[in-house]
């Protein structure tokens, strides 16, 4: 693991780090940020998987985590969202492919060598992180933003008690019912729509996966909300399931880090709360 | 005057905007957030004036200043460093010309044209904002970030009662004992050192210009502090002149948003106590 950068902020350390990935196959990037901490102790982690186009830059650059993570004692991991590189396929449009990897194990031609972010994320990158971080794995909590959302949903169903606690923002609750879900899990696992419900949040819902409780804001004046976000649907599984959860829609905010970091300081307390004490 | 974009934010809008501006010839953006207030009400203003390099977008998406000034209820205007522009001139370089404008009004071939940033943060700007936002002119303070910080620093200073309060971030404390300010007031205002004087805050405050007091914050780690910011040079102008001043070298910090992000909080609440109420 090679360290990339590393600033002091917010009484603690936000790190940069790149690593040769066995499940990609490619360099992987992300970024952690340790508050300070008494030696020899270990801390919860909160993960946080971005959306769309994004790599760890964004919420670390304006994510406004920190104050909060600080605050809390909890480590913040924000990793890339696909594999990258000119040996990496790729595809037209920003919704596929690099920078849009939907936390799936692809199974079809060309995608199934690198695009494995499914396994990097639940597998191979809590190996690495627990063995260079001071990270207590019985402590952790997943939440994520837009794709990220949908990938700390159904990365957490499908993981019980793995997460202690799960939060949203502004996720896409199902793949299986939005054009973004259908041409990325069409694409990475072909036609047969059986297989795509291990990677849709209300289908795991529905099949009987559950999570102790959990926290979705979504903007209401959010331009993906109707076409792809659907968050009724999820509220619907959820009733439907009796899954306790608080999903709130925030009037007038949109899908940007404008509104991921309104509430990321609430989101941050939600998670200490049942991670920490 | 342009609206570029606006978002909800932390309950308040976050705006950027541009406009003619006949100080500079050119067209200039900025940003501005005003938070949530009651229908006529007019809101206190704090200026924040970025370092080399940077436009509005630097501070506006990692500032994290909009949870505070939202507490607060203070408004937060970011503008531009310079006039940018194919027709503007420029040189080789990032420490002078176009992100460089060093808050001065130039008189120097070719660039006196353009480049007269004090006269646009002065007299331009000001009566622009207070037209287009609910801005209680009374009710002004000012911070800024290293070239930036020596803008905030000096035009408080030129204009003593305009600022209820002043700070700044790593600041440049005297472009007459640095290589930037050199080559930046040599190249704006010719060879005459004692007309760079008016821009040094120094040299300000040893010619008698006070301010009722003072918050710096630096970084320990920066790397531009022993060659270029020079901090002990404020402190020892303060301390002969009597001017009351809070000057705080923070440990392990560098010259970057992790910086400042960290202290901005605390910044606009020290602000906020001198602004309302």
């Amino acid at each position: 693991m090679e360290k990339v950068s590393t600033n002091r902020s917010h009484g603690g350390e936000q790190g940069v780090y790149r690593h040769r990935s066995t499940e990609t196959g490619t360099e992987m990037t992300f970024s952690v940020f340790v508050p300070d901490h008494a030696p020899g102790t270990k801390l919860p982690v909160l993960w946080y998987l971005s959306g769309l186009t994004c790599t760890h830059a964004n919420a670390t650059e304006k994510g406004e985590y920190r104050a909060a993570c600080a605050e809390h004692g909890i480590i913040f991991l924000a990793p890339d969202t696909s594999p990258r590189g000119a040996d990496v396929p790729d595809a037209e449009g920003w919704d596929f492919g690099q920078g849009a990897g939907f936390y799936v194990d692809a199974t079809q031609a060309p995608w199934a060598a690198n695009f494995r972010m499914r396994s990097y994320i639940e597998s191979e990158l809590p190996e690495l992180i627990a063995a260079e971080f001071p990270i207590d794995s019985e402590r952790q909590g997943i939440t994520g933003h837009s794709m990220g959302g949908h990938g700390a949903l159904t990365i957490s169903l499908r993981n019980p008690g793995r997460f202690r606690s799960t939060s949203a923002f502004a996720p896409i609750v199902s793949p299986l019912a939005c054009s973004w879900g259908e041409k990325a899990l069409g694409g990475y696992l072909g036609p047969d729509r059986a297989a795509w419900r291990e990677y849709d949040a209300c289908a795991l819902i529905e099949n009987g996966a559950r999570l102790p409780d959990l926290l979705v804001d979504q903007g209401g004046a959010d331009g993906f909300l109707e076409e792809q976000l659907k968050t009724d649907l999820l509220r619907a599984a959820c009733d439907r399931a009796g899954q306790t959860a608080t999903i709130r829609m925030q009037a007038g905010y949109d899908h940007s880090y404008y509104f991921i970091s309104t509430f990321m300081a609430e989101h941050v307390a939600w998670h200490a709360e049942r991670l920490t004490g």
